[in-house]
């Protein structure tokens, strides 16, 4: 074996960080017979008259499935469902520390987006809610869509919205320490995967101008006369880009506001030269940054990135949680724009009387977060109307 | 709605039996960086570059998914995944507190068999077992079958092998008591379904003559003649009464040293009276017995149910919390016939020395049998080759 065994890291993850624990007494024959036979009989023809009551008594109505086919592990890349687990693991004991969601990782033998939507429709009724994970571009926005309109209940790929809503939480601080308004700011998102899409669509729902934001790929702006885009691609051209901006990341760049990396590459200080002063850097690529804080300050007067040892971490463990328990809690059916801009609200307002330059985010084990989010978003179900009546 | 709410069977179910804990702290960001990003990210990498590693740093080793169509549940039928629910929770809970197994419920929005295939082989990296519960014969026999093959993991029908091994320990025990030898029984099992099948083979595997077995379906004695036989039932035809015996359950009880119900219906006692004098009788259709055992008893001398309140409970919970955890401690691939019979026989083995007419099997609470089943399954295991190495 090539990794060091003593590393704390596998220490704490020998036989795994999740269990299942029974909730009820099972010590005598009087126990047995009510959570089980004969007992239980009386519960499933309930719920067989009335399917709804399965939220009533069932632990459905708390659970989550964290489903993930391991094709884009954090910045591992298509490592497979195996290795993916200890991700869905991690992430399942964070659902359950900060918002008390039951959540069941589901790494599955298939990277096929027919397979995996049928895969996910089956497993539907024994959950209240599915997280897709780490399913990489295009075919997460396809699995999402199609299992979004099949689904009676929340569907919702945290790579994309997870952080969408924390970099909308983010920008909106930040933009108010800087006395800006996101109707006048000019943004270029560098990447177009699965969160660069969700994060351009979130700011727009946020109140940024569709053309002032312009998306970069790997070949360079976005804009309409390019012939190389993928259906994803072709909707940001026509929504983004109003001046029609062609070139490279540097041209992109030039006069903008605003950066926000989500590209997993790196970003050349001579692009950076061109912002216009005083705007923010959000350089999100984890473990490296595409440009490094230090120097990404010297042309930004707030800065944040993924990682835990500099300042504003950008952590999607600020929304999911309680946007999932929010949507339970309100019996959702789904999960709207509305509710994922009411989730990015609600993270900014935590700290919106406390903002400083280093923290324009709340930390991730910040205890006001989850349960802010929670009622956000749970209100913002009901005036939605998606709650299941 | 129509149920007692106020009865305490529903009082216990609200909100469910079952919840995922993390099994890791998560109070400071070291935590957070142990458990989840950016240290996890080595975990995963050790998992791709070896596969196996996921039984030892993930919680797959002890988990088990609890798998249903919601077709055949308990005795209420076809009742669909939503209301198969509390049992599969149930089962959950029996698998943590009989040997601490980690089981998750799956309840599956479909009924095909080609499409449930797709779905356990689809979720199967994610778990060390595959429990199929409450699917309907004759489909049960063809994905339990396919499955096995087609995965490296345990993959067992509770209602057939779970039920099949409860027979074969007690039957053990009736015949001790009795001073009778398997080898010189002739047995008449009641009921072709899921269980009928597998109690058949199993009691072969443990040493019945299979030309002393009569397998009676609606219909009647189940011989080579007839011509209404669906594959499975062929199968049974062939391999069991050799006699040929036809006609109905009195036919097939002439002479009979035991009886062992598993069709739900009823037994008159006129059948009863044909029956060899001080055999067993186990009637074990749930909640109500194809004969009653007070006027079971007049026609053998040792008698069981399904029920607990009566003596000699067969119940499943005997078996399967062990058996899983012995094939997953073992790193068994599959459940063999020499596993079954192991369990059969370590069951039998808990109150061998104990025995009494109203005792041949152990309570459902005895705290001696999932461990002694556990070790007997997992040195099973090892002896039939089919350990991961």
């Amino acid at each position: 074996m090539s990794f060091d065994q003593h590393d704390p890291v596998f220490t704490l993850h020998r036989g795994g960080k999740l269990v299942v624990n029974s909730a009820v007494p099972l010590s005598t024959r009087d126990d047995l017979s009510l959570a089980y036979t004969p007992g239980v009989a009386r519960v499933c023809e309930a719920i067989a008259a009335d399917e709804t009551l399965v939220h009533e008594y069932t632990w459905v109505k708390h659970t989550v499935a964290v489903v993930t086919d391991g094709s884009a592990v954090l910045g591992l890349g298509n490592i497979g469902p195996r290795a993916a687990m200890p991700v869905m693991e991690g992430k399942g004991a964070l659902f359950k520390q900060f918002a008390n969601v039951d959540a069941v990782p589901i790494c599955l033998d298939t990277q096929d987006t027919e397979e995996i939507i049928a895969a996910v429709k089956a497993i539907a009724p024994s959950f209240g809610g599915i997280n897709l994970e780490d399913i990489a571009a295009p075919r997460c926005f396809e699995i999402e869509q199609r299992l979004d309109e099949a689904l009676d209940i929340p569907v919702f790929h945290d790579d994309q919205h997870g952080t969408a809503i924390v970099v909308l939480a983010a920008l909106r601080n930040a933009a108010a320490l800087l006395d800006r308004k996101l109707e006048r700011l000019r943004v270029v998102v560098s990447g177009a995967g699965a969160a660069g899409v969700a994060v351009t669509k979130m700011l727009i729902a946020g109140g940024v101008e569709p053309g002032s934001v312009i998306v970069v790929d790997s070949r360079g702006a976005i804009h309409s006369d390019r012939t190389d885009l993928t259906p994803i691609k072709r909707e940001m051209a026509e929504l983004t880009n109003g001046d029609g901006v062609s070139g490279g990341i540097a041209e992109a760049l030039r006069g903008a506001d605003v950066l926000i990396g989500l590209s997993g590459g790196t970003i050349e200080e001579e692009a950076l030269a061109g912002m216009a002063p005083g705007g923010a850097i959000f350089a999100l690529a984890n473990p490296t940054p595409e440009v490094h804080p230090v120097i990404a300050s010297r042309y930004a007067a707030v800065v944040a990135t993924g990682r835990s040892d500099f300042p504003n971490q950008i952590n999607n463990v600020l929304a999911f949680p309680g946007v999932f328990r929010g949507a339970l809690d309100a019996g959702a059916t789904r999960i709207t724009e509305g509710m994922k801009v009411a989730a990015a609200d609600a993270i900014a307002g935590v700290v919106a009387n406390e903002l400083r330059r280093d923290a324009i985010v709340p930390s991730p084990l910040d205890p006001r977060v989850a349960p802010a989010v929670t009622e956000a978003v749970a209100a913002a179900a009901v005036r939605d109307g998606v709650t299941r009546s």
